[in-house]
């Protein structure tokens, strides 16, 4: 018999680029998504919940972010024994699948179509710091509305729903830009090559890193980057160039001014007026319904998604500013994007279906809310009832019954109660505001012991003698009174 | 040049087993897995969120179900260019990546760790009617606490669970049994051989199907299957087989009665007998936190799990008659199952840590809210302000923007706004309470008309000519009005 090999441990580690989500963070984000979802809700938008696995077919490849070419999926191969099987994934984004899913039962569902959806999408890319392979998205679109009063209700609802998880009014905008101004200006620039249309989309993308020097340099000849790189140009003269230049800064006083500018950099292109057209209606619409510039603004600037979308362009970026890594003050940026797509329905079943929608970046809204001091701060833990006699354990199981009936979070410790100490290491642990004890003395005697935790921490700080003995932090009392005052020590904390 | 291949259109569906839901039954599945998380939270146990890819290697295959043998895992290896990568797959269950997540992270969670979890979950397996490849589950475990208490705070936990969610009392019960009393069964019979003992432990499953006498013949020679198939039987005799038979069937009038049965059973066997204490303490710590045996049960008929399972093993089963599909009535059978697991850390340690825990079945529970007519009725849709006048959108929409700060949920016609009977269509589709219209009269003359469309359906559906005359369904009212006249409209049918 050959010698039986050990299987070796597997090892405890998430993949690479996952990541596990611990307590507060899970409350925090369910509250968050669940405070958006009443936003979207009251906005008459349905939820929707698709299947995180699509058929590699149905889901495609139109990743909207530009600046990730080779984002991946995480796919795989049905094993169906004699025949090849489907090739399956996971969603990469809210938006593939509610194609799909419009098509499938476009029957059935009201025209238009405002759905809301939530959930994990996984992406198969090179993880970075801060950067994982799931994340959380928070999407609203609206299907079959070719009206921009639908991408006007969206910029609204966007507002709205920052508003509502805690970003005040000016520590946010929502910007929005149209992709038909630009093709506009790539018209009147007299772009037809769609490989040159496709080298300017990708050079105005690299805007917000660049400004535009470094783009009227990539538009031309090239430009030596941070790196030390020299990457080349599009090869446009500086007077072909102009136009796009124009239209990336032709931001204004105001929304009057931001509009002239643009119908200067359309020229006399049918589909850059019509474009304008659109941004002037959106602000005259998001205007009458009460949203402010300093709310929701015309601003050309914003390029992220200008490739990927084909109308209205949306993003909502925080302007508080937050240090980095290195102490330097920046602006948090964008936490939410969109806009008008009309072709994804198409690909199912080519007939092209309008529609409009955002996606919530709710992980990097929660850590902007941190970043403010303004996420939920930790809540406290349970009450703990101790074990001083481990025969007991019926008794001390039935006061924590009835701690819970009286509405407090409650639990019995349930390691070893050998060492007392233990114990209450533990519910330092646990960030418990009270422990309870009743030893053999205190049954005979008809009494509980309550220590008041947080008082005690406090106390253990900073206190003097005189003010430790002044203020106790542990309390008897009849076992009769445990539930008033352990309710009196919480509701002083809270 | 080769002519060239129209790509054909992706189909328009979902993979095969899965499924999308819709409006209400996300919002009704949101709703109870909330309930639950309250529940667990009360009880003292923290939220956890692990990712839904885990490597193939700590996952391991450790399906609870041993009714799906053949049960695997969607997966897939990682693409890391110049060598193989890990192979990774989605969760097949919220047990194992616990197993995983306190195995990495111990140092830094509190012992005992109670940990609740919510999530779907992945098999890939033969789909069937009802079944599907995704699904949600909904756990809470402690590990680390070796004491049956924590057994008994589960069972009481469960019980709670399902009468917050709106299982009535008596429409329920948590059965409770022990692996290790099964153990003590095998022992006073003899069989020390392993496979003998998986065989024993298979043909036990088969208990809920086929019943004492089935089991019989299946530990002895055989049976004549349903199908007509012969399936051979274990080949004890019938001696041999009465302990296992003694054990299923020792549920007496009272707990007491079943416990003095299963001691019979178990004889002079060492773990048997630990096994019966541990089953008496369960039930006097249930008892005295106020648990009646019509809310938590000894009960050895339950047999699902015993396989997988080291201790105390529980299940919940709703106690009422539906109609299946035939019309038959039946009970509507199993809703959470769970128990005590000692090795699954030990993979990765090397040390045995106890755990005990639940898994709700969130969909079939939801299905048996549905089943007893006791789910949430679907909500009404949104107010539809109707567009009778394209031009006017920007008042639509601040009519709209006016309901929505009332509280109202209201959205503004966003299709072809052409044809007024589709858009009184469109509201009939969303569900809509009301429809407001406001044309160039109305405008002129500063009212709207206001549709109850409620009322509208009733008195189409049955009113006679009189009524009808008599119970006007729309009423026009100053524009100043229309909130008020609006919510007086939706508090008469709430």
């Amino acid at each position: 018999m050959a010698k039986q090999k050990k299987t070796p441990r597997p090892k405890a580690q998430t993949p690479k680029g996952f990541r596990d989500y611990f307590g507060i963070e899970v409350v925090e984000r369910a509250a968050m998504l669940d405070a958006i979802a009443r936003v979207y809700h009251h906005y008459g938008f349905d939820a929707l919940d698709s299947s995180a696995v699509e058929t590699v077919e149905a889901l495609g490849k139109f990743l909207p972010d530009v600046d990730r070419p080779n984002a991946g999926v995480f796919a795989w191969q049905e094993d169906e024994g004699d025949k090849p099987g489907d090739w399956l994934a996971l969603r990469y984004d809210l938006t593939a699948p509610l194609a799909r899913v419009y098509a499938q039962h476009k029957d059935d569902l009201p025209t238009p179509y405002r759905r809301y959806a939530m959930g994990p999408v996984w992406r198969n890319e090179k993880p970075g710091p801060g950067r994982f392979r799931q994340f959380y998205q928070c999407d609203a679109d609206t299907v079959g509305a070719p009206s921009v009063a639908a991408d006007a209700e969206i910029c609204a609802m966007l507002a709205d729903c920052l508003e509502t998880v805690g970003i005040a009014r000016g520590d946010y905008v929502v910007r929005v830009n149209n992709r038909k101004v630009l093709n506009g200006v790539l018209e009147v620039m007299g772009l037809d090559d769609q490989g040159q249309r496709d080298a300017v989309l990708r050079t105005i993308d690299k805007f917000d890193k660049v400004g535009s020097d470094g783009v009227r340099q990539l538009l031309g000849k090239g430009r030596l980057d941070a790196s030390g790189a020299y990457i080349d140009g599009v090869g446009l003269s500086d007077a072909q160039a102009e136009p796009v230049i124009a239209f990336l800064t032709s931001k204004g006083a105001g929304v009057a001014e931001t509009l002239a500018n643009l119908r200067a950099a359309v020229g006399g292109s049918a589909i850059g007026a019509e474009g304008v057209d659109e941004l002037e209606e959106i602000a005259a619409l998001v205007a009458a319904q009460g949203y402010g510039t300093e709310r929701i603004d015309i601003d050309p600037s914003v390029v992220r998604g200008l490739g990927y979308y084909t109308g209205p362009v949306f993003e909502a970026e925080l302007t508080f500013d937050i240090l980095d890594e290195k102490g330097a003050k920046r602006q948090f940026g964008s936490v939410a994007g969109g806009g008008r797509y009309d072709d994804l329905v198409k690909r199912f079943t080519g007939q092209s279906v309008p529609a409009t929608g955002i996606s919530i970046g709710v992980d990097r809204l929660l850590a902007a809310l941190r970043a403010k001091g303004q996420a939920q701060v930790a809540a406290p833990g349970p009450v703990v009832v101790t074990v001083m006699d481990r025969a007991r354990m019926a008794d001390y199981q039935a006061m924590v019954a009835e701690l819970r009936q009286a509405g407090i979070r409650a639990e019995v410790y349930l390691g070893n109660p050998k060492n007392f100490g233990n114990q209450l290491k533990y519910a330092d642990k646990r960030g418990s505001p009270v422990a309870i004890i009743e030893g053999a003395d205190e049954q005979a005697a008809g009494v509980v012991q309550i220590k008041d935790l947080v008082l005690g921490a406090q106390i253990a700080a900073s206190a003097t003698l005189e003010e430790w003995k002044e203020r106790p932090s542990q309390f008897e009392v009849p076992r009769a009174d445990m539930i008033a005052k352990v309710r009196e020590i919480l509701d002083a904390h809270s």
